[in-house]
């Protein structure tokens, strides 16, 4: 385990390695006070994404600006005291500039609100202030600038009056104006980072997240977000371990500070102590441990104890994903979520981008099964490109229930059929399943084959080639959708159990919502009681059916879907080995008698005790 | 229809009588322009709570600071003059001594915030314009000085430069300071209002509209909320018209102004036309005639054609409410809501005043049955004093998938068994029956109905009389809840079938949301066969069951239910009259073949044009 930049990475689901980013001595949050570790803070928020990080903080505001390290050395002092003077001489013309413009426009008036500004940031104290920390502490102008600006901001607070409280606003300003300066014009991107960081910030979007850079962010940590939203989603498939819903922390971090992502308990720790990272050195090598085990899976045949073969997909979220699950020994890829493709730009992915990765990951998959499930994102998740021209109030939803999937789709229609034409395109590389997100009713299904239908034709008169029977499937992941399982199964392909959304609708729970997360469960009686009548009746209209969601990856809950009669599985790839091994432990027949049982039952708990019970038994007695 | 105050009201669905407050002549919204009516603006939201109203704006503001009127006479002009300069006096000494605050806390820099918020508030320009509007206009000083100020608002905005638009918040500061110094130093309140006027505001929370006064408020309309938010059922049941989840519109309204809300189509329309006006009183007619038709049935009898007696019970959220029910000629209160109690105070309500209402209700329902419902509110929408000790995060879940109804209750005991030892107290008064919300498992159900013997054991210690043999019912309204119905049938008392939410969670979508809202139908086959199998589980175990969502209030749908074996609804007040007459129109036979039928169609749109078309046809043959 080095100390140096090079091989700073994180321990994560799959490939393990921890390191430390390389953070000097580690920075205290006292004004005016040497290092110390009795700052240590730890924050809990929802852990998204397995695995430790350890580096320093690239805080992320609502302006991006890194400050790029903490402190100076002691003979660049007098250097960098003349560059915070520039800086202070500049932001004061551009006050200044700025002062021109309200005077012209409303009046001289107007202008004193930017002499007062000025005369803020001339203000002698401060001035000295900020060249103490630079000259005594070794500050780098940046942090020293934020510091005092912050202490003031605070003093400003202590006051108790609102109406000043509200002025400190005028001071963030002057921090804001005052690293613009000192940091460049431009506001830092995340794709410029240049060291390995941890990121913390009051919120990622998803395409900020999706453009991560896998060995320059170590880790990261948000203040707000829960556990299926897709920042969350995109943090497990980038392998990034990551704590979301934190809860406001953002004043207590001023960046450059080390801290710990515990991307499995959900807690961060901010300056930890020498106990704290040795402790965490010591868990990373027991995951270390289990993620080898688990490995030794990669070449073993999912067929159960009396030879029935059960088929094992994975879930991707990258085109890259797809060697974790062939080198695990997949049987193809159950569920290829195409969001990414939306959310790494700006801008609506275009037809080229679309069969690009359609045909890499067909590529990797070598004539394997891949089902690639259309958009499946809520209108607060995608890029405004896509949301322009809806009304204001579509930013409002709440994606649950709102304008998400093929919802969206299907009132967005430029945007599906540019989807469905890449998919058709990329047919002709490899065994292409297309799946519909979300569908809640027959008609919703209908019109999505029926524009499917109508892109089939466009291409046709374009001389465009195509595969005409690709399997058109849907995602049955509504109560509406599982009740008309029969009437659904006569008119799709194949079915696709959607078990996380499943149980969130059923049970009218959001599992990110901490305080009934306990209500949320994969063994709830109603839940399992309508993936059964799913998989009945997919297997007597004939249509392959899986299950996609969480409840598949659970290896107490393995049997029980095999003997409800499911033979075939999408998991995340970390995930393969584990499942493998539960298909392996029990028979068909058994399957079935431990699917009745449960059945009968009426509570969450006794299932999952039962379920428990009949894992451990099985696990001794092999 | 008179012009005066004093018989100000609404048209609503009961008590019908449009009148207008009176507001003078009608405002301009241009500076400096004479009054004219091309300045009509009609705004477009969710109509939450039927009915027309015509009257001033009253804007309400984070603070609420009431324009009490828009003019002055001609006399007054010098004198409102003089109050405005008072008021300027006053507003500098007031930034003065912030000043020194400032000054001697933070150092002398910081004054100079202040000196430049004085500079603009003495600013000669505005005070010109200001005593221009007051004298030439004869504008009160009020709302010359919102008009003004806001006018550089806007110029201040249209620089376009992002840091000087964020200077517009120093004028709103002083446009408060001013308005406060003018009215009064208390912030008013809306219970201190004095003539009738039409509440605008950018939200309005459960708890300032269970206060509105109904005299004085004639109806309202707000930027934020969707149709089934506490507010909007608020305003149903006190039959105040309203609209909300307008979108931004508060800055085109000064307040004074005045506006027509359409409850029935969900636009406000500011500044309306002659021409519109008379529109609105041609439309009220029309609405009073159709009203007055429905009273007819008031003394009818609920009974099919083939002599059926079907239950017709009514909602309700206010003691007050019961009357409508009773001279209605409703069979009792089928869904007493007491989310009032919580919402109308901002403290916890405490067991007498639990009893009191519980009190008010049977006595006013005269020996009939009163199905009493525990508290049914999400988080985001008690008052703080129930949410205390809660983790931050708790305010910013949805209340849909979040903590609320009875698992806010099994999470807050204290509170729970308040309302549960008031039940028991009340039900030596009359025919008390207790129903739980929102329960998704059995485990919930028990847990409520242990707590509730603990609270049976502690009275019967402390000696208090009660009934034993209160019947311990539940809404069915999640899927969960309905996929169980055999099950909970043997451990529950009665079941109440909640439409609203069944349909919600079952087709994963939300109603107030526009864009989607096109999916929720009560039509939808997998909601009508979760209900065929409530019923059925009810009729099975001889348990009562009823329908107490808004599709039991829908004549379409009414034969239907009853075709299905229910025998009981329950409606809002206004709709006992058309429910009645559904019932009447269908035998039991009839409504069987209609629900054989129904339940075999595949598509909502199949359903309702079926269902139509059933009423059509026995409509004329009536």
């Amino acid at each position: 385990m080095g100390k140096g930049h090079d091989d700073c990475t994180t321990t994560s689901h799959g490939n393990i390695d921890l390191v430390e980013a390389a953070v000097g001595s580690v920075g205290s949050t006292n004004l005016f006070e040497k290092t110390d570790h009795s700052t240590m803070l730890i924050k809990r928020g929802i852990a998204v994404s397995p695995g430790t990080a350890i580096g320093q903080v690239l805080v992320l505001g609502t302006e991006t600006f890194r400050i790029p390290s903490q402190f100076v050395s002691v003979d660049a002092v007098d250097t960098e005291i003349a560059r915070f003077h520039s800086a202070v001489d500049a932001v004061c013309r551009e006050i200044g500039e700025n002062e021109q413009i309200a005077s012209d426009h409303l009046g001289k008036q107007y202008g004193a609100i930017f002499a007062a500004h000025q005369q803020l940031i001339r203000d002698p104290d401060l001035i000295e202030k900020i060249e103490f920390l630079i000259r005594d502490n070794c500050y780098a102008p940046e942090f020293a600038v934020s510091k005092a600006i912050r202490h003031y901001a605070r003093m400003f607070q202590s006051l108790g009056n609102r109406y000043m409280a509200e002025r400190v606003s005028d001071l963030f300003d002057l921090e804001k104006r005052m690293l613009r300066q000192l940091l460049g014009q431009s506001r830092e991107e995340l794709a410029n980072l240049s060291h390995p960081v941890i990121i913390l910030a009051k919120n990622l979007t998803p395409s900020e997240t999706a453009a991560l850079d896998k060995r320059l962010v170590l880790g990261f940590a948000t203040e707000a977000g829960g556990r299926t939203s897709h920042t969350a989603i995109l943090a497990g498939a980038l392998e990034i371990p990551a704590v979301v819903g934190i809860g406001r922390f953002m004043a207590d971090v001023a960046g450059g500070e080390t801290v710990i992502i515990d991307g499995d308990s959900g807690e961060i720790i901010i300056d930890p102590s020498e106990e704290t990272l040795k402790d965490y050195r010591r868990r990373f090598r027991e995951q270390q441990t289990e993620a080898a085990r688990q490995e030794t899976f990669a070449d073993v045949e999912p067929i159960t104890k009396d030879n029935v073969r059960v088929s094992v997909m994975g879930n991707i979220e990258f085109p890259t994903e797809v060697e974790h699950c062939v080198s695990r020994g997949a049987d193809g890829i159950g569920l290829y979520r195409t969001e990414f493709l939306y959310l790494q730009t700006d801008v609506e992915p275009d037809e080229q981008t679309h069969l690009d990765a359609y045909r890499a990951v067909l590529r990797e998959a070598g004539g394997q099964p891949v089902i690639i499930r259309t958009l499946d994102l809520g209108v607060d998740k995608v890029p405004p490109s896509l949301t322009r021209g809806y009304p204001e109030q579509a930013a409002e939803t709440h994606s649950a229930l709102g304008l998400r999937s093929i919802r969206l789709s299907l009132q967005h229609l430029p945007l599906f059929k540019t989807q469905l034409r890449a998919l058709l395109r990329a047919s002709v590389d490899g065994d292409v399943r297309i799946m519909f997100p979300l569908i809640s009713t027959l008609m919703e299904f209908r019109k999505a084959r029926m524009i499917f239908a109508d892109v089939m034709e466009d291409l046709e008169e374009e001389g465009v080639d195509f595969r005409r029977d690709i399997p058109l499937g849907m995602m049955v992941e509504t109560p509406s959708a599982a009740l008309l399982a029969e009437e659904f199964a006569r008119e799709v392909d194949f079915f696709s159990i959607g078990t996380n959304d499943l149980i969130q609708y059923t049970l009218a729970v959001d599992r990110a919502e901490t305080l009934v997360s306990s209500l949320y469960t994969s063994g709830d009686p109603a839940v399992l009681r309508l993936i059964d009548r799913i998989i009945k009746a997919a297997v007597a209209a004939d249509i392959p059916v899986s299950v996609c969601g969480q409840m598949a990856s659970d290896p107490d809950y393995v049997p029980l879907l095999i003997g409800m009669g499911l033979r075939q599985v999408s998991v995340t790839p970390h995930a393969i080995g584990q499942v493998k091994a539960a298909i392996r432990r029990v028979s068909v027949e058994q399957a079935e008698a431990i699917a009745t049982h449960v059945l009968s039952l009426e509570t969450a708990r006794d299932v999952e005790s039962y379920l428990r019970n009949v894992r451990r038994r099985q696990e001794s007695a092999a």
